[in-house]
């Protein structure tokens, strides 16, 4: 018997069987080279998306991913190495505080952030809304950030795990991204070639997500845990709300700014529930006192960490003692209330789609984003509001942009006579006790 | 709302989904024209393997295959059109006899073929044997030889249906062949661009043919009689045998000769069966007497039909008369029997195979195929047979050919103590009354 050809193995997906180790090893190395046109991975990730994968196919998917290029290897470094990684959602800018305060309390923390696409933002655009800060480096200089500051906050390098960068264009466009097999490998394949000690996942539930249904983000954390479980990395997910954006702000310097506010010890609440829940999460599979994670930000020490880190990362740090540093808005326009009520829908997906109709967003991969513009929330869930009151400010270059988005912006919100019943921020965990 | 995407459109699909009738010709169009590329295309067709496509939607999709390019306009033809397509078979030579037999009979016969792939072999293939005959004409071509012989026996322009020869490319190297509304959509928008009055198909069934169920031949079948009623073209569709090879020869320039012999009043019983009732379903389309058949034959102006027809395209009639101006293998070696019995099994797939492996037919797309290499088989189902009886001779160019396939051939036939039950070579007929 000759050995099975390509399509031999697109066939045996699309009719729900299994691959093989070697099939799967084959296709990844193959589509990474470029022996394996994209035409067939969009037959077989198509197949892939309605057939599924079982546990043991996923384990080596995501194996075969994460060693289709580098892999760091931080054996050298002191201390544990944890990282976190989001979902994603509106106004998610949680990476920028937690980041410093976990290295404040002695865990390293490599942490490699993606771009935003969609209503969405990327934390990388948003730390570059930091002067001279610069998120591109190779291997070496990335390694030697970490180890000199316990903390590095850097793109994707282009060398790791180039299987997923070409899957995920791949997926884009043939309808295979909500696929709890597809996202999960890209995910996890990307964490695991940190060469980490412990991953903390924040699954986001609500229509600001990818994930809008509760059992589907379940599904999705369960499924990642157990990836990590097969590649002896200790993984935890946290399944957090998403129905309104976190925090106030949604664009880019704006939530840089939020971003400081949480680290000098203010901030809006839900935005420091979250950021502290995940610090507390990975101090404890670092095998760290987790309740270092409140004199971390007294003391001034992870604001200080950060400093750190903007330096070392080529940009200016007095931005955190100075917010004016950070591009801002031409203008400001407030959109108001019509009603009298209690806020019951703040809906996290209209403000980010607005958002991302300003600029700060992309619609397209490659599209430019304004750094300075976005929107500040003023009126969130529950909140008691009259006619007149602020729902939020609007940071725009000029007037008719915030014209062309008005509409559809106000059409966020919901006010009724009742106030809604009181919902969790954190809604579940998924992962061993520690 | 912004039209949907093709992203969009796969989704749809994907979810199992109806697709409009402007979502499927954007599609076809843009699949054509270039404008979507392969791997979306990849992606649809996967989905649509999987999901299906509904009665009209398999109706809009053959429609906007059928005008990606040129369709023929034979209404200034005189008398009825009427074509024959097969789905292909081991040793099934059969539109080489059938179509001089209508054509004999008033009705015109615009017969356009495929070259084979695999381990059936292509009716152009076997025409191409004959010397000096050419297939490939512009349809100006086509239509005056059409006009003046009644008959045309030609490739498929290149310029009808070129959204099917860019799928069907696509589908083979994705596994989405074995789909039964893309096959029968790849088939009847080819045939329906032949502006046909009527169409009869043989659905062949059984280990050597495409569908090896007789359930999945009937729905096939059945699915391409309802795209013809939607077309207003009547289409009826012979369910027939294929689990040992049509007639005795396999090849190409063998079965030109076993043609011949139909034509010339003789041949194998099973081959001038299927001949006959197809012809006779021909007639049946085209409101002529079906009882023209025979006489067609014993006239001898079938023979004279193809005669004709092989001069208008360049070829040498005088092989019509005398076989020996085909090319003929420089060995023939006979293969044995071992046993004493009955023959239970003369496997169609396998016969085909070790054809194909002696260079009859082709493993890949492009590969040259040698016209006078073939197997005639000489022990056929239910035929008693003694130890040293020939199961078939091989016609080879030299005797190494022979070695490399004879076991794999002898294991085609298996030979027992009784005989098997007679089995019908016509096992059903799908399509109205007539």
């Amino acid at each position: 018997m000759s050995a099975p050809t390509v399509t031999d193995l697109i066939a045996v997906k699309r009719d729900g069987g299994p691959l093989s180790d070697d099939d799967i090893k084959y296709l990844i190395a193959g589509y990474t080279d470029g022996s394996i046109p994209d035409y067939q991975m969009a037959a077989m990730t198509m197949a892939i998306y309605i057939r599924g994968l079982d546990a043991d196919e996923l384990s080596v998917w995501t194996d075969a991913m994460l060693h289709s290029g580098d892999v760091l290897d931080l054996s050298r470094m002191e201390g544990p190495t944890v990282d976190k990684h989001s979902t994603g959602g509106v106004g998610d800018k949680v990476s920028i505080p937690l980041a410093p305060i976990v290295a404040a309390c002695g865990v390293n923390v490599p942490m490699m952030s993606g771009r935003g696409l969609g209503h969405t933002g990327g934390t990388l655009d948003k730390l570059e809304t930091i002067p001279g800060f610069t998120t591109s480096f190779d291997a070496t200089q990335f390694e030697a950030i970490l180890a000199d500051t316990g903390l590095v906050l850097a793109g994707q390098s282009e060398r790791l795990v180039p299987a997923d960068r070409k899957l995920y264009a791949l997926r884009d466009t043939t309808a295979t991204v909500s696929s709890i097999p597809l996202i999960s490998s890209s995910i996890m394949s990307k964490k695991l070639a940190e060469d980490l000690d412990g991953l903390v996942l924040d699954v986001k539930v609500g229509s600001g997500a990818f994930m809008t249904e509760s059992d589907d983000a379940r599904r999705l954390a369960e499924t990642m845990v157990g990836i990590g479980a097969a590649h002896d990395v200790t993984v935890s997910a946290l399944i957090t709300a998403m129905d309104q954006p976190l925090g106030r702000a949604v664009g880019n310097a704006n939530e840089i700014a939020e971003s400081l506010d949480v680290l000098a010890g203010g901030g809006p609440d839900d935005l420091v529930e979250i950021t502290k829940t995940l610090a507390r999460e990975m101090l404890r599979l670092a095998h760290v006192d987790e309740t270092k994670v409140d004199d971390a930000i007294t003391s001034g020490r992870a604001m200080e960490k950060l400093a750190e880190v903007i330096s070392a990362q080529g940009g200016n740090p007095a931005v955190t003692e100075d917010r004016s540093l950070l591009p801002l808005p031409e203008q400001e326009i407030v959109i108001e209330a019509t009603d009298d009520g209690f806020v019951t829908r703040c809906d996290a997906r209209t403000i980010g789609v607005a958002a991302m109709r300003l600029g700060a967003g992309r619609r397209r991969k490659g599209d430019d984003i304004d750094p300075a513009v976005g929107i500040r929330v003023e009126a969130k869930l529950g909140d008691r509001i009259s006619v007149g009151d602020p729902l939020a400010v609007v940071g725009v270059r000029n007037r008719s942009q915030f014209e062309e988005i008005e509409e559809a912006l106000l059409s966020a919100w919901s006010v009724e006579e009742y106030a809604p019943e009181p919902r969790s921020l954190i809604v579940d965990r998924v992962g061993d006790e520690l």
